[in-house]
């Protein structure tokens, strides 16, 4: 769990935690204008909405607080639904690093930055 | 100062703090084969050598710790003496967050996203 001012969101479906994120900024002082968020989504869940639910919400509090933007470090470029997800909610690019990810099988993947300002 | 595996690292003359640098793993889990760092210079002890020498240590201990890569997450754009010393260690830009630092007149500037692999 994050400290203050980051926070931990879950969604569920009753007793059932489907994922969270964990956002705050993506760094202090002269970057802390910039929020950054990180997704889990339980792989047994996936499908539901989950995600989906968990971006709309931190895309409204990053707003919320006052964010002018929000950036996320470590999209896996091979999650094509990851990657088509937050296109559609108007996330750019901004670069991808080369083999970051490693991957269980032990393939090594870029690892997408993605922006979007916060109108 | 980073927990372990992280480290703090400073340069001193004599009894002066002249500089220090933070490098650890840039994520856990799949990602922590990329080592991150970032770096202060004391102003006031700026262009004796601090930065270059702090940043050759980085390397080497990186290397020396078994990282694949090193990635610097928000390097002033405007810094053209901190992209070109980078540069000139065979760092890249991957990319740059627009507007993601502020500088203390106000205005914005982008951040860039610079890597290297460890040969």
């Amino acid at each position: 769990m994050l400290r203050a001012p980051g926070r931990t969101v879950v969604a569920v479906e009753g007793a059932t935690v489907l994922g969270s994120v964990k956002m705050g900024p993506n760094h202090r002082g002269p970057g802390e204008h910039v929020a950054n968020a990180s997704f889990m989504v339980d792989p047994a869940h996936a499908g539901r909405g989950a995600g989906r639910a968990l971006g709309e919400h931190v895309l409204r509090e990053a707003r919320a607080d006052g964010y002018r933007a929000i950036q996320f470090n470590a999209v896996d470029e091979t999650n094509t639904a990851a990657v088509a997800h937050w296109r559609s909610l108007e996330f750019a690019i901004v670069g991808t690093v080369p083999a970051a990810f490693r991957l269980p099988v032990g393939d090594y993947t870029g690892l997408h930055v993605m922006h979007r300002y916060l109108g």
